[in-house]
């Protein structure tokens, strides 16, 4: 089969065997945002085309392209959610030659009743559950870092945070920005960044104390970007970790490194998973359906 | 005498007796970053000719025109200062045919010895001493909100939260802005942030639900920037808010009341003082030095 992860800037193509072992891969650029309407067909067409020409026809695809910027809107389907019951919820959509289907996002509610939203992350927790045995917590760090409860093989809720973005918004538009100078990620001021955010005060103080280390001469200009992030995933390590802290990793190799330390650092005990969860978990779904 | 308050974007000039009363005022866009280095002395001849020509004599000037991308850089005083200490640490610029004395900035440290700074804000809370017999907190909104207790007549300590320019690059900067249309203020949503404020979970993960709640249509395109203003407020407040709930605002009229509106909602009693604290603050150190 074919296992497409297809997000908002790039596009991730594996031919995968029944077991989830990745035959072959393809990438490009080409995110949904950079795709006209209509040409999603030929898009994946092209991207794909000589594992169709060997003979492929089952094709699924999770991520945003099936979101209402996508190729076609996959609903969102409630938590908890294993591969049964999102095999169930596939979408079809119209590709000649072979069978291609829309892996649908999931939603939950927090204990307030605010919904939560992913799309593509589902799809890596499923291809984690096996490794995770079915149950425990997942962090997949990035944008909107998702950290998701699995249980009996399912996921069974989750929460995100905005910390990637908010630390590229801070960064880019406010004074915080304006004194960093580009350098090498520096380890040091990363981990004084996660230890200032178990200290007294809310993260809007801490934040403003990036600007003050700055111009008192205690942080280095181009040490602070390092901090900054430090500061932002130590605040939301501290209030995702789960009691026994352990926490398996899914993602880049840059991002789960740096979420590792930080949850060591708090006291949890991180594990990292391999880079090809999803198309692992696109595996699973195609055998459960 | 002259009080002048000359910071980032914009330059207020009072003429004021003794007492702090306000005999005269102007004010332009001339803050000191549209100021060229070497022309601070003739701008504020300019804007100040027709007094100078009147005879007065002595000119006091606070803000962001004390600080190193200003006219000359006064070091920061650190806390607890009164009147008597800020009017002893004045520093002298040269300007021919008057005294011109610059305010100099606070700086303080918090529980964990991260330094805090303040320019200008000092000035205006001098100008509230009298209204809050010389005790109390006060909070003064803005880019970087800042909360600062008085005690005996003096600034004892404050805080700083990077609240407002969190917003605006929030707003700017992530997908929580791109929803977002204009629209006038809406109280209401507003006061549904203030309220998130307050439930179970971290900023990071409050600022994700701006989102979804867009997303699954519980809050309107042209009310989410109200509600993100509330809710980034909201927290603000929650965490600065003093054990007797008392806390004095200072500045605009627009940001007042907003704080205001979520001092109440947090179960706290806010008092809004006039907007020409400065000038009375000045006035104040002029009589004190």
């Amino acid at each position: 089969m074919i296992a497409v992860d297809w997000g908002t800037s790039s596009f991730r193509a594996f031919r995968v065997d029944r077991s989830g072992a990745i035959l072959g891969r393809t990438s490009s650029r080409l995110g949904i945002l950079n795709v006209a309407r209509g040409e999603f067909a030929g898009t994946l067409r092209s991207a794909i085309a000589a594992w169709l020409a060997e003979g492929e026809t089952d094709i699924l695809l999770s991520g945003m392209v099936g979101s209402r910027q996508g190729w076609v809107e996959a609903p969102y389907l409630p938590c908890p959610a294993g591969p049964a019951e999102i095999a169930a919820a596939l979408v079809p959509v119209p590709f000649e030659g072979a069978r291609a289907r829309l892996v649908p996002g999931l939603t939950d509610r927090d204990g307030d009743g605010v919904p939560e939203a992913m799309r593509g992350e589902e799809t890596q927790l499923l291809g984690a559950m096996d490794a995770m045995r079915g149950a425990g917590v997942a962090c997949l760090p990035g944008s909107h870092s998702k950290w998701a409860r699995l249980a009996g093989g399912r996921i069974a809720s989750f929460r995100t945070y905005l910390s990637g973005e908010a630390y590229s918004a801070l960064r880019g538009g406010t004074i915080l920005g304006r004194m960093m100078t580009d350098g090498p990620p520096d380890a040091a001021a990363f981990a004084d960044g996660v230890a200032r955010s178990g200290q007294a005060g809310h993260l809007l103080h801490h934040l403003f104390g990036v600007r003050t280390r700055g111009l008192f001469g205690t942080l280095a200009d181009d040490a602070s970007a390092s901090y900054l992030s430090g500061l932002l995933i130590g605040h939301e390590v501290r209030a995702a970790l789960p009691a026994d802290g352990h926490v398996s990793l899914i993602g880049s190799a840059t991002l789960t490194a740096l979420y590792a330390s930080a949850i060591a650092h708090c006291g949890g005990t991180p594990r990292v998973m391999d880079e090809d969860a999803a198309a692992r978990g696109l595996a699973l779904v195609a055998d459960a359906g």
